[in-house]
């Protein structure tokens, strides 16, 4: 076999028969130092085994570092109680069953939602600060320090029907993403508690014995190979595929309509198709979250959206994720926000203007729909906004009003001509423990994996919410740190 | 490890040194009889491999046994250009490459279509007729004898501006499903090229070397455990899993919502997880054919298709697949047929009568929709199906004509209240050969695929045609035998 960097797609074993000598030994070894790395080292570490953590970039962050950095909390977090809200477990389960979609994975939203407190406090424990103050004004994230927002459709149709609704969102003190920040303290945390980082070093492969049982790993660091043994486990936290285009072909076609991929350079599967190939099964990898964000500014919201045929198709309040995979999936990646002169507003994906009219009926005839489209959604619309009513979609009363102040304006939602920015929520199927799962159900042995190389809290975009991620990858990846340092040393 | 039947999901592999001694000895071992096994059996035996056919029931036929029997051939058979149909392998290949869906095997679909004269005449030397006439009433499979018709989306938008129409599907001659009469004739021929055929017979584990070659598998016969051994390779034709609800729910929860899965016991996914096991990688999971096909009559085409909302959603003279797509995954499962008196006859899947009335201002009070929304829809399509216009989807011309005839009757086509037929369209990912492919695009030596075991010709319950799957099955179940056959033998 030979030494050398071949693309994701081709990874494969390399059998520990083969390895010549071990340049660098360690008992737990995590791949990747994203939030999930960050999470299975620092609890590796401090539950006393030797942790060298490999990243491939010359930096740590991953996709975490990219993100709000925000955090889905509940069941009565301090900052949920400073602000004047009740919250309990079991609302947070009903909601979060919801949230992570029809693929949802009960024991893993459970054990999250019973622990989620033990986690805040956890998380606040690497000094990471959350002010206690509730952001009123619906956002995709608090451009301020407010430490408190609803994140996902908790207020929105059908899902305030089927669970109590309270603001989850926890967002670290900092104006602007806190994505950084969140890292910042990570790293720190996990250098305090004894791993050992070395950057540059991109892992080729898993070295697996013949009992399938992963032993360490070939990196390049510095281009040079070094065989490195773990005597304990291996953690993958790679992140996900978004940026390997073959693989979105292969497992995601719908997202490839999507212009905008969220992630770094190591997004590009890399540790999902390495665990694949030491034997464990993936799932859920037609999934991603994906999303136009046509608000802020919230007014927006009381905008409407419609296809090319001049209908309304979502409840405009719902999450921005939930939204535009109606777009994508539903409206075959058409559609405008028709907003009045009251309401318009820069968008900030800055969607672009596809008319302004002073009529409906001129609206109409300006985006090529046929007569008694369109304005007839806009009159409906309007008799029933009237009198605070949504019957076709149950938009809240909140953001129901008329659109009565001309000129009105079609924003072209559409994914040709908007961003569409976009992630994967498929990966390796494992245990919330962290280990990863063959597809008999059996553990591949020495081999663990979080954050978004595994199918993990969230698993459908359209009912996603913010904070889901960082807090999932950050929770299941401490697990899959814990039950690394708790294996027998090889 | 004990040797005993375990569940689908516990499928995992026998390593070789474990093997005690061989029961039984083959060249070619095919797992499942089934139109894939079958023409697998038949083209190994052919090329002078001993062939043993292993089938867990109690006689032959698998899901294509319960098929409509229909084969999608083009590019100008002798019963196209007997009819007076022009076709040809490049509008065939357009629009195959659309029917397969986003996730197309170009390398698959390209082979099939420059070898589909020669695959008909291979079916008709079967002794499979089919009968010169061309049926011309839209439906979902000739209820006569009738040996060619359209039998997907070829005339219908968008599919009708982006290639040229032909019919494609070829019913063999027999009056209503030919699935039966199929397999007759495929059994037949394997049994005169010698193949051997052991029924009852449940392959439980495959066997493997420590390089990781299929070497043989572990077959309950009569309850007995008996090892045997492939010489030249193992082909896994078992079908695909939507029997089997645990791995439904893990990779594709939509289809759960189908209350009428079309398949034997056999399609448990079996064969999928035992190559999974072996190495094998998986892929096109969460899709599926589902269908509740509210014609014949073909006048029910002339209805229109109205979500909960009361608006129109999709061109109702597509493909029965692609509207009943849109009624579970755009339409979240909700939908009703429109239609008249002159056009109401009973539905196959005979729809309930949701709401029968004499205006539409009634009939939308009935379905407890909103006023204006339901009356709008049907009078903006009557005004535009006056002219034999739809501006809004597309319906074609034929099916175009104002609803005027009271009663109007809305039958119900939503997921809780009609048939939703359903099978599976992920499996293995295979070569156009049928070798099995590793998520490192290596092949897992000594062992090929085929049939909805795999991701084959389907990919996409919305741009599906009737006929893909029993050609396809048929069609790369013969490479697989053939490259099974021309291996060397161990």
């Amino acid at each position: 076999m030979a030494l050398e960097v071949k693309d994701a797609n081709s990874a494969t074993v390399w059998p520990l028969s083969q390895v010549p000598a071990w340049d660098i030994e360690s008992d737990v070894v995590v791949v990747g130092l994203g939030v999930a790395g960050g999470a299975a080292a620092i609890e590796a570490a401090r539950a006393g085994s030797e942790v060298l953590i490999l990243e491939r970039a010359s930096g740590a962050g991953g996709a975490t570092a990219l993100s709000g950095g925000l955090f889905y909390f509940g069941g009565g977090t301090p900052v949920q109680k400073a602000c004047g809200f009740e919250d309990d477990k079991e609302e947070m389960f009903k909601y979060l069953m919801l949230a992570s979609g029809k693929n949802a994975d009960e024991a893993k939203v459970r054990l999250y939602c019973n622990e989620s407190l033990e986690h805040f406090d956890w998380v606040v424990g690497l000094g990471i600060e959350f002010k206690e103050c509730f952001h009123k004004e619906k956002t995709t994230l608090p451009e301020n320090d407010d430490g408190l927002c609803y994140s996902g459709n908790e207020l929105a149709y059908p899902f305030l029907t089927q669970a109590k609704p309270a603001p989850r969102g926890h967002k670290p003190k900092i104006e602007g993403d806190a994505g950084g920040l969140v890292m910042q303290k990570v790293v720190k945390a996990a250098q305090e508690a004894g791993a050992e980082i070395v950057y540059e070093a991109l892992v080729e492969t898993l070295v697996t014995d013949e009992q399938g049982r992963v032993a360490g790993l070939l990196v390049f660091v510095d281009r040079q190979p070094k065989f490195v043994r773990a005597r304990q486990g291996v953690v993958l936290a790679t992140g996900g595929f978004i940026m390997n285009k073959e693989m979105v072909r292969k497992h995601a076609p719908e997202l490839l309509a999507c212009n905008y991929p969220i992630g770094t350079d190591g997004d590009d599967g890399r540790g999902i198709c390495m665990g694949e190939a030491a034997g464990g099964s993936i799932m859920n990898m037609s999934q991603g979250l994906l999303s136009t964000p046509f608000y802020p500014p919230a007014a927006h919201l009381k905008g409407i959206l419609v296809n090319e045929q001049g209908q309304r198709f979502i409840n405009e309040d719902v999450y921005h994720g939930r939204s535009s995979d109606a777009i994508l999936r539903n409206q075959n990646g058409r559609a405008y926000l028709i907003v009045d002169d009251d309401l318009y507003g820069q968008t900030q994906a800055l969607h672009r203007i596809a008319a302004v009219e002073e009529t409906f009926e001129d609206l109409e005839k300006a985006l090529e729909m046929p007569e008694g489209s369109l304005s007839h959604t806009l009159e409906f619309f309007n008799k029933h906004a009237e009198k605070g009513e949504d019957p076709l979609f149950h938009k809240h009363k909140d953001y129901l009003r008329p659109l009565a102040s001309p000129p009105y304006a079609a924003l072209n939602c559409s994914t040709d001509k908007a961003i569409f920015a976009v992630f994967t929520l498929g990966g390796l199927d494992t245990l919330p423990t962290g280990e990863v799962l063959r597809g008999d159900g059996s553990v591949v042995p020495g081999l663990f994996a979080a954050g978004r190389t595994t199918a993990g809290l969230p698993r459908e975009g359209r009912t996603y919410s913010s904070g889901m991620s960082v807090a999932g990858a950050s929770f299941f990846g401490r697990y899959a740190g814990r039950t690394a340092a708790s294996q027998a040393r090889s």
